[in-house]
């Protein structure tokens, strides 16, 4: 059950935290401020009921957003796409850090501004990751203060009914699926760390363990994934995981636990929760060159476990970086799943236009009927994030989820985005679209076209091989902020396949500089937007397939590469003021909606689904 | 006198390079590696011959680029400027290291690669750059090596002619020039401190201190600087210089030096040799909460002497950022210097249509006739940077100087580059024209007019205030990227006034993450280029100045910034492919031509220069 738009009263819980700050059953010595990330031990963006402790403590339910207590204050600082939802959920006793604004202070700087002198901060190691730590520490440090590790979370301490962690069944993936064996993933992974010279890799990632071993769960609502840890030597491999899980003959056969192939291919299994102890004995026999590969957003917890002399911190895992690049198989799967997503929105919109007149459609029976459609596409698994069913003033809050309490009905007046994607086996979607059932205003019609020429601007960008995403963000902004718009987020997001709908190490964002060059074979979100606070929100998303482009010419022979758009659902020609669009942008719209039906109407016609088709033909039609 | 673009014979310095190296009079222990940054004790980007080391023991005399020699190997970093040039200008004994290029090592990768177990690598600590030293440092000791501060510099000790360190005379600038006495400049940097409860500033850069004092010198040919430091205290003032250049009474009473109007404007004076000690001293004396600042792109050896505890280093000084955003006395300065540039180069393009059909006109003749025209004009003190005047291929290489062995002949069938600019007491200036006398090919126009589309969209870019420059670069390239060409370069480059010709905290380029956003009052360059090697180059560029913009709408009242052209010189019709311009790029370039003809019109007029005139009015005829 979700929070409400309604703020959450904290004044007693925040009563409780500070008595267990004060309190030396945790430490020597008391604590001046305690930090609540979001997240978990894995650093998962989506995370279990059990994890949620900043929403616990605070109200505020986003998925990015960190929580600071101290004596006197309490804090929590989230993005530009949170500004308004946060708002609403938190009630007096916080105060609301507009991260990305220039006069909001850094977690930092805010902590030693309000500081006494020589002050504890205390975190879990195990929520921190070791970057996150290594700054916050070095700051507090230069101040006089310093950070402590709470060895017992505090959140947990005050938190009577916390949820168990999940163990949910788990789900082997064939080569159909998955176009590589587990097997050839981890003798690929081997060669790398060899060619680096490293001895170990402990993986913490739960979408990277699911990917390496072919292996899918439903631990974490939206991602397919399992709670887990990973630790590959050059001839052994390790993986920590609720033990009960391991029964099923079909999954030992999968993992080969019970005749492994060849010795340096054998699985040993261990509980979850023994990563901690096991790491620390790897440790304690390494060789003086030997060199353990972490990613350095792991937790501070683990991290700090490996000997700095042997410790390879790594901003992007090996495996981070071959899940990214989708094989054929994968690719085709994305294709997949992406036309069967299609046909459930063409449905959906169709029925749309057909029930809104009624007046009996709201922004969370929209979202059910996607939901529904969607479920009766094969391999169906369930939706890949909740879903954005937003009408008019709500569509102005980025994540927007709709509730009862803020349940709008769609109407021939206002805008309607909906933000939505499914997990299906072969495939994740993620697609946005806006439009409207009457008459756009000017303005809106205005903004709309905007952010479609940002869109297309990416979407049809070509560019060297080598090109970082970050390069490319401020193509979908050029359109707005030529007349003085923008919005408060990042372009685009990796998508994994059967996998966490957000993934790295690329993307387009202006706020990405770590990210990985693009690569064919990657696919990321384009989803430019415009929010107008209080009126309506517009958001044009496609998943789109990193390809090699072949321009004119070929400077040094480094190739080009550009976009092919795996979502097929046409844009609402309703919502374009045609005449701002060029002639190139024309084209590509009218041969974007040719391949939506033309791919997309054959399996609707396979299907039998008459109305949406009848549908799609007619929003398909080629503008002048 | 330059190096010739012959190899530079290095056997025998490199044998007596390496001996010292393994001399025990130097260090306890022989050291296996010896880095030569280029660059002296201020992380200068040009610099005087007596710390041009890099070029003595390589021969490569570009501005950037990192030599480093050990026992067996002899290597050289540089960037996509410099890679014809480098490998012409080095023998056999050096292999050229091509940044940016994913086959090219770092130097901690290659040097981690090369070197034998548990080695010492060598470099003079007031060369290298705090935050280099650090990254360098850490690499190295994380694969067993370790690096070492080496006092004498090993390049001094087998260079025997080493010329000495100028000493130049000073000039004082008024308030007609600089619109801020320094004593202004200097309460504005204490209020910066107390604001961040700093109690000393350590100034190293060269420009920073002679933009606080409104002095300028000679010593680094075409950057009016002068060798100094500067400690400012929140009541002092020390000033570390050659005490000699303080004779000149009209400089003791800029500086007030006899009679300080206050106690804490007082600027005590000292050897440029005695800042090591004076900091040392100042150090010894900190309070406990005394905080200093300093550049982390300051010398480790000055940056090593505070403690610490104490230190606070930040990645642009107050100065810098101070320094970037220009007044308006230095705005007015910067247009007059432009339109004074203009006219010159009007004379120059006019003169050369004449001349060469003669034959008889080399890329030489045409730059010296270049510095003649600009040295004609009101308070004209020198050139900017080495003019670089480049016909054909040459044109190819990005950072060209003509010289006598490689000097061309400007015909009718070559496209000509030429990359100038000067300083005048009112502004510097730099500005890039590519231009053909004859019929230039479709491919050269082809080329031309991407580049023109890439200057233009970043020229005529708006977007938010806030924006790094780092964000439209992209804008420059995506009509090249389109077709598969792309430039190795940035695209701009802050400008000083009076002052140097590349200067930071901002910039517009794809490499620059930590500039600073981009404000109004800033300058920069806007130049995108093309070079096809062995044939032609192609660069325009136009130094811009940030002003507001006033679009449609103001989205969360941040408002909007866009660029204004200081540069104000005909971009060649003739090198257009007009049919590959929208209708907003003709309009661009009409009103461009437009105001060129208009402003510099009017001075060609005032000045008599008919010819010029003529031609000026030809080449802005509008464009349909």
């Amino acid at each position: 059950i979700d929070t409400a738009m309604t703020p959450k009263i904290t004044g007693e819980l925040l009563r409780l935290l500070r008595q267990t700050m004060r309190n030396c059953k945790y430490f020597s010595e008391p604590i001046q401020a305690y930090i609540i990330p979001s997240g978990d031990a894995h650093q998962s963006e989506y995370i279990a009921p059990c994890d949620c402790r900043r929403e616990f403590i605070c109200g505020f339910n986003g998925s990015a957003g960190t929580a600071i207590v101290t004596e006197q204050h309490a804090a929590m600082w989230t993005d530009g796409r949170y500004f308004l939802q946060a708002s609403q959920q938190m009630d007096n006793n916080w105060t609301l850090m507009k991260m990305g604004l220039k006069e909001t202070p850094s977690q930092e700087d805010w902590l030693i501004s309000v500081l006494p002198e020589n002050s504890k901060v205390g975190v879990d190691p195990w929520i921190i990751a070791a970057d996150q730590w290594k700054n916050m520490s070095k700051a507090l440090t230069s101040a006089g203060h310093s950070l402590v590790a709470v060895q017992e979370n505090l959140i947990d301490a005050v938190w009577a009914d916390r949820p168990e962690r999940p163990s949910t069944q788990l789900r082997t993936l064939g080569l159909e699926y998955t176009g590589l064996s587990w097997q050839d993933k981890i003798t690929t992974l081997r060669a790398k760390m060899t060619e680096r010279k490293i001895t170990w890799f402990v993986a913490t990632a739960l979408d990277e363990i699911a990917w390496l071993f072919n292996l899918r769960g439903s631990d974490i609502e939206y991602n397919p994934v399992f709670f887990a840890y990973a630790i590959v030597g050059l001839n052994t491999i390790r993986l920590f995981v609720d033990l009960k899980r391991l029964t099923d003959p079909a999954l030992r056969d999968h993992l080969q636990l019970d005749s492994p192939s060849k010795p340096e291919l054998s699985i040993q299994t261990f509980p979850y929760e023994s990563v901690y102890t096991e790491l620390q004995a790897i440790c304690t026999a390494l060789g003086p060159k030997d060199k353990v590969w972490i990613c350095d957003k792991a937790s501070c917890a683990l991290t700090q476990v490996i000997p700095k002399a042997h410790r390879t911190p790594i901003p992007y895992t090996p495996l981070c970086l071959a899940k990214a690049v989708k094989n054929s198989t994968e690719i085709q799967g994305m294709r997949m799943a992406h036309i069967k997503d299609a046909v459930a929105l063409c449905e959906l919109f169709a029925w749309l236009e057909k029930e809104i007149p009624k007046g009996t459609v709201t922004e969370i029976s929209a979202a059910d009927k996607a939901e529904e459609l969607r479920s009766q596409q094969k391999d169906f698994v369930g939706l890949s994030f909740p879903t954005i069913s937003s009408v008019g003033p709500n569509g102005a809050i980025i994540h927007y989820r709709p509730l009862p309490e803020t349940n709008r009905t769609l109407t021939m007046n206002e805008v309607y985005l909906i933000d939505s994607g499914a997990q299906y086996i072969d495939g994740t979607t993620d697609v946005t679209r806006t439009m409207h059932f009457g008459t756009p205003s000017a303005f809106e019609k205005e903004c709309f076209t905007y952010v479609l020429k940002g869109h297309i601007s990416v979407s049809a960008a070509v560019f060297p091989n080598g090109t970082k995403g970050h390069l490319l963000d401020s193509f979908a902004r050029a359109a707005l902020w030529e007349s003085g718009l923008d919005y408060l987020h990042g372009t685009g997001h990796g998508v994994g396949c059967f996998l966490n709908v957000h993934e790295g190490p690329c993307g387009i964002s202006y706020k990405t500089f770590a990210d990985e060059p693009l690569e064919a074979g990657m696919i990321v979100s384009d989803e430019p937007g415009y929010y107008e606070d209080g009126s309506f929100g517009i958001r044009l998303e496609n998943v789109v397939l990193v390809v090699p482009a072949k321009p004119k010419y070929n400077y040094r022979n480094r190739g080009s590469l550009t976009f092919d758009p795996l979502t097929l659902v046409p844009i609402q020609v309703k919502m374009m003021s045609t005449e701002l669009l060029t002639q190139k942008e024309r084209d590509w719209v009218n041969e974007y909606h040719r391949k939506c039906r033309e791919v997309v109407g054959a399996e609707l016609e396979r299907q039998g689904r008459k109305e949406a088709l009848e549908w799609l033909i007619r929003e398909t039609q080629p503008i002048v």
